[in-house]
């Protein structure tokens, strides 16, 4: 099996590295990450700009490269400069959550939305932790949990999965669960400064507020110690909407 | 009424004073648009870098701010910085396309689906043509009559807009419709060119090959000469799924 790991946290993110360790032991890997942090690129593209592939001696005889681009970017450069459709796409370990409607600014998960828009079986894996020095040894072991649960009971291609796992030893982890993407939104969301020349700018600085108390999400899951496995749509049609206008004629 | 106008072409492109016409027959507007092009910036935030917001003079006396992010940071801001919540967000009109996965990669659309997560009845506008000397004459037009219809039938705030317009003049217009995103996918991705140094670089050229040829998809309406109207989800859970696997205790 030819696994292709991305990330959006760069190519020298610890966790890249926890999840190619991970990946090593299902297939042969190749590695495509941004050449420096993404996060909350969403799926940006570039477009108007060229862009670069550079081989990556990270991964010591693992053929890696680092890309000028995006997240979404490195899953376009693998399929379409690098060769062939890859088996398995895993995307992370992100360094923090992307929980509820942060999959909407996650690059992480945009690496496997774009996966999924190819037609390769796609998952994004995020750690609860947002430090650079995070341990993801209880990590490694739930994504390989992760994994052996997916290669036997396998999702279709066009249903990428958004993984988040609690940080916390792999003792206090109680389950894995498939969750639902729990109604949230981000207040108080920027900091107000004065530059030394007297002009404003300002820190994006959101809080996530939680707006969904059922049992069924992955904002519980993740509270109540369970990872959480969310399956995604690529079609953002509101189906239940369409007759809400009857067609209209000129 | 009071409108909150944005795109990402930026706050000098023609399309966002066509929008902004229109808009002010409606109700009083006020402007945040990216001060440069941000075409495929799909739902990216500013994480780690100070936003500025710049008054803006063109729009003459309307309230109008030129914001150093992205279409998603122009709605963070307009509503966290610059007071209240509106009562509807229009954003465009897109110089180019939006339909099937073109939603993922659209900054015209983050702007409408970063509404809807404020809870602001939120619509995206794009005309069929990706010229900065498109004519907006006939998308105007159409704009209006797709305003009233929302306006007497109104869609709640958590279902954004996704109108795609044809590059017609408007008497071969053929109608208003409801339609669903057509499966597709980009191909030949890259074109591969060296530079002076003799090291490769890629200009991302995918083409769009539609996978569907039911008659109710965006794809299909905007063929046949019909403005589609694409209602749109903010929740990605593929609810049919999560039976999927059973919960996993540890």
């Amino acid at each position: 099996m030819r696994i292709l790991v991305c990330n959006d946290d760069g190519i020298t993110a610890p966790g890249l590295k926890a999840l190619v360790e991970v990946a090593q032991e299902f297939g042969e890997v190749v590695v495509v990450a941004p050449d420096r942090p993404q996060s909350g690129m969403g799926h940006a593209i570039s477009i108007g700009v060229p862009l670069r592939l550079y081989p990556s001696r990270e991964f010591g005889s693992l053929p890696a490269w680092a890309c000028s681009g995006t997240p979404a970017d490195c899953v376009k450069l693998a399929t379409g400069v690098l060769g062939e459709k890859p088996d398995l796409l895993l995307s992370g370990i992100n360094h923090g959550a992307n929980f509820s409607i942060s999959v909407f600014y996650s690059g992480t998960l945009s690496a496997a939305i774009e996966g999924a828009f190819e037609g390769i079986p796609s998952i994004g894996f995020s750690l609860l932790d947002y430090s650079m020095e995070a341990d993801f040894t209880a990590a490694r072991a739930l994504v390989r949990e992760v994994l052996l649960l997916y290669l036997s009971h396998p999702f279709p291609p066009h249903v990428p999965l958004n993984v988040n796992i609690p940080n916390l030893p792999l003792s206090e982890i109680r389950g894995i669960r498939l969750t639902r993407q729990a109604k949230g939104r981000f207040v108080e969301q920027f900091e107000k400064r004065m530059d030394p020349y007297g002009q404003p700018y300002y820190w994006l600085v959101g809080r996530f507020e939680s707006q969904d108390t059922e049992p069924d999400t992955d904002v519980w899951a993740l509270e109540k110690g369970f990872v959480s496995v969310c399956p995604l749509l690529i079609d953002l049609t509101a189906y239940s909407y369409l007759q809400h206008w009857q067609p209209i004629p000129r």
